[in-house]
């Protein structure tokens, strides 16, 4: 007899699925052109540009995953030769990196030390006089824990004239982000982490600035399966046909939507923020240093260093084997040297952020690195009681 | 109350999935590093490589549709300045050239009329004493219904030194592909038509011959996403993370493949060829004539051209909504006047033939070209009862 393990997923992503989602997902396929399924799609485009608060016509899924989206809100707008300049402080940023240098484009990296956000003044100095195609930036960096305030970098790619592009992989569906209001011209996400939905999905919402940009190419996107010009023929009113979509997992992401919807953003905002500062009172409780300063913590990611002489595979397989949570490590420099507790989407709960907490102190006390007992849960207690909804109060 | 109507799926893909995969489909995920995790994607692996009967090491579900396939199948492997070509008689075939373009490599296209094979002899004319790294073809092209021979093109490809790159997305599952022993270097396929599995994933098995010139590029893959090269390394021993991969659609696949082997790839390729026979045989009666030769039909997939005076668009529409059957129509130059009729993987079954033919007969005689009542059901049956397995017998 096959078993499946339950996990309770406190990674950075995947995050747990609701119930109502799998059944969606499970919901029986019509053709990729039936019209009971294009009445789905434009259903699941307006809950998107609600969710990215943004009016932009081109918003829809990508068939990929984040990855996916990352790549298509690069390659449809860079050709070789253009300016781009990244903000790198992690793991994803540098990802971006390497799909910008494969189209041909002048790559410019603004690097910051892992942990801290990228400071807008020094991106002002550093583009002074330059010409600039566009700014690309990651909103919330789970390699580290960072939250970029956007803001600031907007104005930055506006002065220049430039197309800002943003990585909200982590973050949309756990905040509110202002997609419009902000100035963003591309916005990406994928569907597994805030948003509630299984991987495989991207959704991204470009701006008619952006478009345009993309119509006036000398060349062909290189890449034809994330050519917009060819998916938003599909997605939009033409309804000619470019490749089979992924059926099943937007009936997913639309029932995701639902959820979001019937929550209200807001609310699942304040949620987030709830829980991630109490789960932020218990690990300090627990010794756990957290990476990023206050202020620049993501409201669905905790990043802690892992304590002198404790083995981070060690814990974090006792974690998974005994107590079936998961819990992610580092990633590049930081592998062995941080844990990343992810608290997104259904994930994010009183429940699972206490019983993370008394499993962790159970498990740090083996690794000799224990505080009293019940030190972590209780400071996480009195966190949910004072039910401040400061990040990471 | 949302309603969902229950498709009849006999168009080209996607095909009707078994409960079975819907219920594997929904099965809780875990994390995509998690060690069950992991161990499915090993048996996914191993079953794909006895599907394409090839035993070649990077044998894995590309995340994404099967056009993603298709492209990483060209990228992949294509250089600026790299010698192709492509065989084309179709719609696919078609966007094969258009991606192989954006590559930068010299493009040679040997079109062949629409409904009718690539000739060998033909090709080996117009290549003889060129340079060739990769030779590009479609096993069965679903915009015509023309199944190519793939052995005399293996031939070719071998004698220039040349990759051979096959595109089975509709055959896969539906029919025996010898792909080592034919000498097929890259296959690729789409898990939704008859391996039966939801859109999103693209089964591609990659010989070690392809592996080491993907290994000896002088630049970069354009495409981050669909890089082989680091896809392998999460997929391989390494157990490097890429990209999040998309979890309940490979717990699917998994599911596909295991009913695929109960059923036993020889038993369900002689169920593919008696219900197409017994489809072909029903459709002739019915006055509907086939669009290729009778030694080029593929066995999962009729296509046969529109009587004058019938309306595609009133026919199609009212199979769907009085008998909730979707067919297709043409592609391109033979839009409006072909349909493209599947049995492909569980929609391939005698009561679905049988049940298109009656209702087809109803609404052919609405459009004034009826001939005898149960003219095509009765030619079915008699098809069916002599059981034979010759393709549209």
């Amino acid at each position: 007899m096959e078993t499946f393990p339950q996990r309770i997923l406190l990674g950075p992503g995947p995050s747990i699925i609701d119930p109502r989602v799998y059944r969606a997902l499970s919901t029986p396929i019509t053709g990729h052109m039936d019209p009971h399924f294009l009445g789905v799609m434009k259903e699941v485009r307006s809950k998107l540009r609600r969710l990215f608060r943004a009016d932009y016509e081109v918003t829809i899924p990508v068939s990929g995953t984040g990855s996916a989206g990352m790549e298509a809100a690069l390659v449809n707008f860079l050709e070789p030769g253009d300016d781009v300049c990244v903000l790198s402080g992690g793991f994803f940023a540098d990802r971006m990196v390497n799909i910008a240098r494969r189209t041909g484009a002048n790559v410019q990296v603004i690097e910051t030390e892992w942990g801290l956000p990228t400071d807008p003044a020094r991106v002002s100095r550093e583009l002074a006089g330059k010409r600039l195609k566009m700014l690309a930036a990651v909103h919330g960096e789970t390699s580290t824990g960072v939250l970029q305030p956007l803001e600031p970098l907007a104005a930055i790619a506006q002065k220049h004239g430039a197309l800002f592009v943003v990585d909200t992989v982590a973050t949309l569906g756990g905040m509110v982000i202002e997609t419009e209001k902000i100035g963003i011209d591309v916005c990406y996400s994928g569907s597994q982490k805030c948003v509630g939905c299984p991987p495989g999905l991207a959704p991204i919402t470009v701006s008619e600035r952006a478009m345009s940009v993309l119509r006036a190419r000398k060349g062909p996107v290189q890449s034809w399966y994330l050519d917009l010009s060819g998916v938003e023929k599909y997605w939009g009113t033409e309804r000619t046909y470019h490749h089979t979509a992924p059926i099943s997992l937007i009936y997913a992401l639309n029932e995701a939507l639902n959820l979001i919807e019937e929550e209200g953003l807001d609310a699942r905002s304040a949620r987030h923020a709830r829980n991630i500062a109490a789960l932020g009172a218990g690990l300090s409780a627990l010794g756990l240093e957290p990476l990023p300063a206050r202020e620049y913590r993501m409201p669905m990611l905790a990043t802690v260093r892992i304590p002198a002489g404790v083995d981070d595979m060690r814990v974090r397989s006792r974690l998974l084997e005994r107590f079936n949570i998961e819990i992610a490590g580092g990633l590049g420099a930081f592998k062995g040297k941080l844990w990343r507790i992810g608290m997104m989407g259904s994930s994010s709960s009183e429940g699972n952020l206490l019983l993370l907490l008394a499993a962790l102190e159970i498990l740090l006390a083996e690794e000799g690195v224990g505080r009293a007992k019940g030190a972590g849960v209780s400071a996480a207690q009195s966190a949910l009681e004072s039910a401040t909804e400061a990040v990471h109060a």
